[in-house]
């Protein structure tokens, strides 16, 4: 049976860095035989402009017949006029929710050839290696009521509802603690307790669970101190567990640790280990078109790919291997160079990868 | 008439940076003949222990009677395990709302004497100087509905309610503005408004307030965006507008890039600026009672009052220059100590403070 990987490029730099980690893949596929097959659909401002909608019927009944979903990024100025409902955006909240793809793995890396770019002091942050799992389906991102509607007194209000349920905490929980299992054994939820109830229970969930996982040791860090300790002593975190929300600033901030956002992949999952990988960063259209944006994110998401879904940690590892190869050659995109290296396209970094498989 | 302050030196550290806030202030009082009147009063965890609420009614009674409150800082693990409806913070969300200090003001600025604090390079925060604008008594903190409910599948499920009108947003929008225009006219307005409508009426209120002040350069950021920048390149900042959930991340942030949050104090407003100030870091239980707490975030809540309440920016000023002066004597207590420099205890830094004055 071949495996059916559902290509989506987007918007913005998403067609360039896909084509890349596509090379990048199509040859490991080849060599080692994985049986993989990729067909294309448009998603976000370029399935709008196709079709009216960010996430037409044939782009979602692909990805749901698909094993794993290859996304680039979505959205840009030209599509922010739109209503919320056809924004590019909700194309890729669409695939999250109707997939199901609740726990969202958004490793931090900081590679040692790249602890330059890096704005914190090499002494705070070289060896950096941290696990986000941010819950990726629920919370205030999908949680009703909401909208803007007007008062009695005639004027707007806007409403989001932050939800979560036991047992949606529970499962990204177990997702969670699976992970520090495998790692260091250290796990922090973060919530906002003192202030949300909905955290309150969040976090007593957690503490319910972990006791099924006494290798683990579970602690808890409020939102504010959480991204305060990021940026103090980030070392100090193995795999950190939040909400859709707090995940969302909190990758942001541990990705930009490392540099540049330009290197940072990641998967998202459903209960079966099926998912959807993108780079954690956007679609940047004022770069897009220019052939400069970094496709080691991409690449890398393809990497995790083979590890999560297609169970080949072989194949990830020969990748990972190859962008570290990549790096040492001194190839640098814009993004992450500096004085001494050799500045490279996005076809040229992709192609240092390709030749060091 | 004598200007009235109530002093709430709460939990943890609470007390004994208060106390050498006092001291600069009264001081400052005497000298300059401001007719300033103190009164103490139980908040927190305290009070909680004291009358079994965190914000007794003679308290709150205290606070509206004032022109100005002094706050320390409250809660703790002692309290932890407490109902939500009597922590120790709810002593101080209380004081907010039932006070309408809906304009929270939290500068984060790096002295130049400690540099070497921060983790950041100094290259990318040297010089820094941003104005953090959070709304402070509406959205997620106080919407309704809120709590733990158990649904008719018999599992509990948690909710808060991130609300907004537009009068709320309009009213932090001209602080916001009016703030800009004293500094450098550049604002940033930080929303989510890709993925929450409530945000969106955040950005078009935003939008349409700023054509009242066309002096102002107004800009719109993502949340995880904004998180990004202030580690990728915080100077790019000069004051940012957010919601009361985002402010609460992103000033601690910028707080942590400054080094320690031992050094930033904080203004809560209302529309007449009266006004609560407080330290923005907590009451650190971990080290309440040893001495060796930083009250310099106090002290220089005290400077701010003396600004924003009542009016006498030469007293300000002269304690501002006061902490600089006790900075260059190479004085630290121990979360901004470094090599060559002197260790004080909190009351020797109050001291040096109260010597340079
Ligand atoms: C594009 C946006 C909807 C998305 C999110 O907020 O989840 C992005 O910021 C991310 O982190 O993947
Ligand atoms: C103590 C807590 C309720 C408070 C908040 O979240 O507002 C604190 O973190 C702050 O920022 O002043």
């Amino acid at each position: 049976m071949p495996k059916k990987i559902a290509v989506l490029a987007g918007d913005g730099i998403g067609p360039e860095i896909v084509a890349e980690a596509i090379k990048v893949l199509s040859f490991i596929n080849t060599d080692m035989n994985l049986g993989l097959v990729f067909e294309n659909a448009l998603i976000g401002g370029a399935a709008y402009d196709a079709f009216g909608t960010p996430l037409p019927q044939t782009t979602l009944n692909l990805c749901k017949n698909a094993d794993a979903v290859l996304l680039g990024a979505v959205g840009g100025p030209k599509w922010e006029p739109l209503a919320h409902a056809v924004r590019p955006e909700r194309g890729l909240l669409g695939i999250r929710s109707e997939l199901n793809l609740f726990s969202n793995l958004r490793p931090a890396i900081l590679y040692p050839q790249l602890v330059d770019a890096s704005t914190l002091k090499p002494e705070v942050v070289s060896g950096l290696d941290i696990m986000i799992v941010r819950e990726l389906t629920g919370g205030i991102y999908f949680g009703q009521p909401r909208g803007v509607h007007v008062a009695e007194n005639g004027e707007k209000v806007g409403i989001n509802t932050k939800i979560y349920s036991e047992s949606e905490i529970r499962r990204i929980a177990h997702s969670a603690f699976k992970i520090a299992q495998k790692r260091h054994k250290k796990l922090c939820s973060v919530d906002k307790a003192n202030v949300l109830e909905v955290t309150e229970l969040w976090r007593s969930v957690m503490t319910e669970v972990g006791k099924e996982y006494p290798d683990v040791q579970l602690s808890h860090m409020y939102v504010d101190n959480a991204a305060m300790q990021l940026v103090r002593a980030p070392k100090q975190f193995d795999v950190i567990v939040t909400s859709n929300m707090f995940g969302d600033i909190l990758s942001d901030i541990a990705a930009m640790l490392t540099g540049s956002i330009g290197m940072l992949p990641s998967a998202s999952l459903d209960a079966n280990a099926k998912g959807m990988y993108e780079p954690i960063h956007g679609s940047a259209p004022d770069i897009a078109g220019q052939g400069i944006a970094n496709p080691l994110a991409t690449i890398l998401s393809v990497a995790m790919m083979l590890r999560y879904t297609f169970n080949q940690p072989e194949a990830a590892e020969r990748i990972e291997r190859a962008v570290n190869t990549a790096l040492d050659s001194k190839v640098r995109t814009a993004d992450i160079y500096s004085e001494g290296m050799i500045k490279v396209s996005t076809s040229g970094m992709g192609d240092a990868v390709l030749n060091a498989l």
